[in-house]
């Protein structure tokens, strides 16, 4: 249930087409939605205006095509993350109207073109190319939250050269995602040559020292720019998330 | 040196009333003060219009003495972060127009009243009275730069009752700093009832398990809020920092 | 052997019908049921009433089967838990009378209705979807164990309405077990709802800086609310085994 | 203010003595008693007839003063935890009434004897000298909260000896508290020998590879026994407070 | 080479029956034996009368067989550590004479019985059914250095009665091995029980808060009983080792 | 109560001087001295013939001189570990009969010359001059102890030669303690060097990735010389306690 | 693109051969050659005379090859390392003139025999059979990057003897790679053997508590020979990469 | 004693003025030079012509007095590292021709001008204020052991533009010293600059995440950059050490 629907049935109670009794339960039962497999919480998206969002791992095609049809029904769009091939190309065949990204390893029900919200674009910037997947994440659900988005990709540190050759880009952002593993210290070069915030998210990228994104995550954490915030190890989604809220501000 | 005087010297160029040579010499000088125990690096308070931020720990009160005078002398406004009472009386002895914030550990150098900027208001929220110390940097950076700023503290999660009664407090921020240590939860909770970005400070606050801000530090950063982001344990500073440039937006 | 039994042992030696080197062999070679893969020892279930417990993981079905059947023999009832699809649908091949929880990898040999013996009932809080195989273990051991068990999920801090909501069933129970996972704050909202004991049991669920369940147990370890206490990680039955005791107190 | 103040204001209000809106303001003040430093809620006191509780660590003779008297003119009884011997006597000299107990770094503001209410008894056991200071604010605690406390010192596994010696007062204890450090073996080994619920508390006791009382964390964590859950290092007083929860049902 | 064909060539030079070039050339090549994967040392096996140990994991039947083939040439006892029950089947198929001990994962090639050569007997203790492979491989190893070994299972610290039971088999012993996982208590239990060097082997075993053997490795090196050495996680071979050194004093 | 008293007593009540229940009041208090501060457990020291050991570090002067004192009125030899040189002096001052070795950090009170038991020497060997108190620590208390003592040091493995020069002390032990801190690599090149048991002892010498004796630890734990066992960080104590049960097979 | 065709285009130019525009849309796209799947940035190659160099893990054949022919057309030599042999020979079925070294884990596209260009040699030592994969991709890399290299392998600490009788041919070397794993003490001993740089790689072997090559890192890191610096866990490429720098200069 | 020294006695036993059992025992005791605290060892320094390092902490300045005055003795330099204000004020009133240091925390008894000896210059490199004692510790190492050192402060990498300016000093080193404390990313951003060996030194600079210099360590290790070594935290001293070597090659 969206909020269009929600003004309405207000309206026709306030109008005196539907009684009190009748539109108490329907609200009561608003902020959920049943699935056999779980209970979704539709307050947020109905408060945001956002798609209802899927976590992937753990799930089968079929509770996730459950879900998603039981969304749907709700008139919800749905955005499905970290979404493996072979699951997404099962769930696309039990639920039509998909979308499949596999770059970002997302998955959506909804317009082929959501509309533009926020006021300004959101930048999401990568180290290497190990860290496109998680970067691919970040910019899919930020397109997917109707956001402009601008990538740039395998700049990391070691290349300078390729960074400040972009840094127009990265100057007219409202908020910009910086995605790296390894030493995870883009971040901290980016944040210096910006005014706006910076969502750092450290990956899994690397081997050894790194400790599964780790090194990263530590090396974000104590930048030495102070426009730096820091989100869990390969969550693009969370970055994405919070860019957008930022970007609507 | 500030925007004003920037603009000044580039219209006397443009007039002919200064010749190239010594606006050159002058803006190569720009960005950095250069004090006996420290170059400080103006480039990004010009582009702000923030006050210069001095880190206290590890400097001497003459050093910060020094260095806020010169700082002064550029016209810059001075904030010193992490200041104790002791350095700080003896800062406040050998440089006047000083105002000391002993609860948020700040020395300031600049007008009473800056004026407000940001497009709405910051709250601070903490979880626990050990907690104190830290949201009150986060506050009072907060109000330094010019932002309208909310507080509230002891609002720990396992006395819900508090923080419910104040949750149109936090619904009517811009963007909601919180500052809790233990099992730093507040953030999770925090994130649930509002809409907008969150920023989570881990406290160094406990004993035993918490090892000194870790517990809190991985809890908010495996947070199941979407809307939460971190910076490293007990940065009141670089939570009002990212706060600020949200508000500005 | 249970309790009833020995008892018929002990009143036959005290009239007389069982003579005292008999009697001493008997309860000599009580405590243990010797199996070809292992030694049972079944002096706790001889003082509690409760039944044997066999971990499933590590140990091929035959060798289940064999444990199980030889403590049917000695009149045990019989818990094996942490039993993958696989092996369960195998065991129950093997030994008649046996039934299968797959959601908390649960197996019983024992009487289908377990009577009721603790003073209250034990509730059963989880935070997320990912959560519930503990929880269910903790929910079938707490059942099979002879107490009345509630259960509440989908519960997270995030969305405190759900939690809220049903506060009754939380006040309501002797003893309750909060699972969770990520940061790990429920248990400390449950512990300042309610005036009870409160088992904490972390899950492996999550990724990065959730570190396999750690960043839970820590938020657990330093938990603002004071009736929290902690069980190993993934532990499910060890919180349904100390509820248990309490509960029968 | 107790339950017995609060009925009577109840029963004013139904017997039309006090009207409708002073009530009203009496009981919004009710959970929150405000002093100089902070504001304590005595909401759980009022719920469970327990004293308020007052963490000493990085707090002012002073301030402990001030929050007690103020609780003192609510007429509660008031407990202060991890106390030095300094700060104990300038905060008696300042509140009269007070009872020192150092070796649990216990103050206590309430009547010399508590009553008891619990249905059993609390045994305190701990494993080596240096754990006594734990182990005694873990009794002393349990004491004040009306419970009968029996202790057993210095039973460290390596002289099993002395702890079967006590096997007895174990075995009558309704609830065990288990204090250790170093290897912290002690819970498991208490936990083998009785069929009720052990709190084990770890101790930052011992050097080295010991880390600050982690080594005892994990042992106990681990424990093989199934009736041991755990409370944070060095939190003798979490212990008591559930014990004294778990005794009272 | 062993020592006795040493000392035939040294006696063979002393009576001129070899010339000193020749016998150079032989010692020259004495303590390595060059196998097409491994370049293998037999200076220890030659001080020590010991057979030489190949560490299984990482190499295939086909490499394992080619140096114990290049050994047997050169008359060396060989024992293979680790090794699965598949490749230990490979090789034994490639080199006749070969001994399988798959419980303790070890293949043998040399005399059947080895003769006795230690003052005493190894005790080999161990805690639950899952340090049984450990146990197991530091018994076979201890049998075929040519040690007495009395072995003693399933005698964790939760279950005191059955250690007790056994005390006389630890006290007999010149030496004990307590090979236990979790949170690896049993060591220093049994160290209190006796006056031998125990060597503390911590295993893998457990889950959660075990992390891979840690908790067992702490709790071993913070034993309160001062008879214990620790040797690294699941090092069954390890303490066989040095059990051995010292049976042999 | 040392051996020869006991077995005094018993030849008392085998002739009937003694009745059984004085005897018996007797042993039943024997294995422990109540001290004011302790109960001391003087069992082992009974079985063994080995002087008490008292644990400094966390006792007063005071607490020290009275348990010495018990103990020397139950005419047993006391050793003092861990003790600071302030605190030595005032116990020498309150107790006579005392001998202090500020290196070892020991005072001793007991005979002069302690006999020799152990059938061999022990080798004390440390890597640098910063390891020097934990190896003084080791071979005071293996000389208290009765063992015949060779101290090697200075001898890091960044230089060979050193170490490689006194091979002979090496292999004439019967035993051999290696010390180190830092990277903790003496040890194995000890180990390669002779066919002896090797205790080893990390320290806590070093800064930064040493981390307070870790890597000492990590390293000797995951030694390539196989008859390496290994005690806690600093515990020289320990590792001389075990080579003195070794000496005396 | 090599310097030698850099030169051409740049006399080009001089001799007005080409043009400025066309000139610069050459240089522009100079440092990257854009392949489907990664743009990869030749500006190094470029500097240092070396060739390109792909991180094989995480990359399809099929991608290998794209990017490997890419550069092939560019004129570089290409050098992949960490490739599975069945990605190798998948890559060289589709891209001739590859030569593959599966003990260094490389594939290799150039000239058979690269020139010498280093003053001196590079010698690669490793400890134990465990540690030749990551020695061999050393040694692989150094080759083909036109170093003189010597190996020598399984010279672990705990058989000096081995070690000693190479020390010549570690004398003789410009650069020293140390590879070890497990307690990774071969670097310190090695390092003072020889007056020249020592880079040390610890390598992932072992098991327990060498923590997939943390125990030898912090051995490496805290390493009591001054000469000795440390690259990541089993980064082999890198020790040689640096060793090449050192040995041009 | 120095190089020219010993070629001295050579020549006077070639010409027969010395005995050889007179050269000899010189020769015999070369190595090390014995004073009341400790056994020096002078190869290092005999063949390298580097002057003695002392470690300045543990010791009093009675003891570093006592070293120094040997060595002197013996014709030797000396630099003391790590060494306090006062500590030094002490040694110099004791010691004559001492120079002190006090920003590198660095004592030198030796020529005021040392000779340059390495083929290039060293640049050291570092990244904030607090950085520099760590920092000026290489410096002076580096100056001490005869290399032309370049030097380059407060080149964090949040404000690349001063880093950039000097990119030309960075260029022309021979090999460069990067010295970084909180996330540690400089030497990649150096590393990705040059072509020459770079040296990176975490320090323990930073609060919270950086875990006393954890967060800069593993960022170094894990750099992007292939050029970058890493050496312990906070070792100024071993990184000025092993650029000396290369320097010299």
């Amino acid at each position: 249930m969206n909020r269009d629907r929600l003004r309405a049935l207000l309206d026709a109670v306030r109008r005196g087409e539907t009684d009190t009794e009748a539109a108490l339960e329907t609200l009561a039962r608003l902020p959920f939605v049943d699935t056999p497999s779980a209970r979704v919480d539709t307050h947020r998206s109905l408060r945001q205006g956002l798609p209802e969002v899927v976590f992937g791992p753990g799930k089968t095609a079929e509770q996730i095509a459950e879900i998603a049809a039981a969304l749907r029904r709700a008139e919800q769009n749905v955005l499905v993350t970290r979404i493996t091939p072979e699951v997404a190309t099962e769930v696309c065949a039990k639920l039509p109207g998909c979308e499949h990204d596999p770059k970002g390893r997302l998955l959506w029900f909804g317009p082929g073109e959501v509309p533009l919200q926020g006021a300004g674009s959101i930048a999401v910037v990568s180290a290497g190319t190990a860290d496109l997947p998680v970067a691919a994440e970040a910019a899919g659900v930020a397109h997917r939250f109707g956001n402009k988005v601008e990538t740039l990709h395998d700049v990391g540190v070691a290349g300078l050269h390729r960074l400040l050759a972009s840094s127009e880009l990265l100057r007219s952002a409202r908020v910009i995602i910086v995605v790296a593993g390894m030493e995870g210290a883009l971040p901290s070069v980016v944040g210096g040559l910006v005014d706006k915030p910076v969502i750092a998210v450290p990956t899994s990228v690397g081997y050894g020292a790194s400790f599964g994104g780790v090194a990263a995550l530590l090396g974000m954490l104590t930048s030495c720019a102070s426009n730096v915030t820091v989100v869990n190890i390969d969550n693009g989604f969370g970055a994405a998330y919070v860019a957008t809220l930022i970007n609507r501000l």
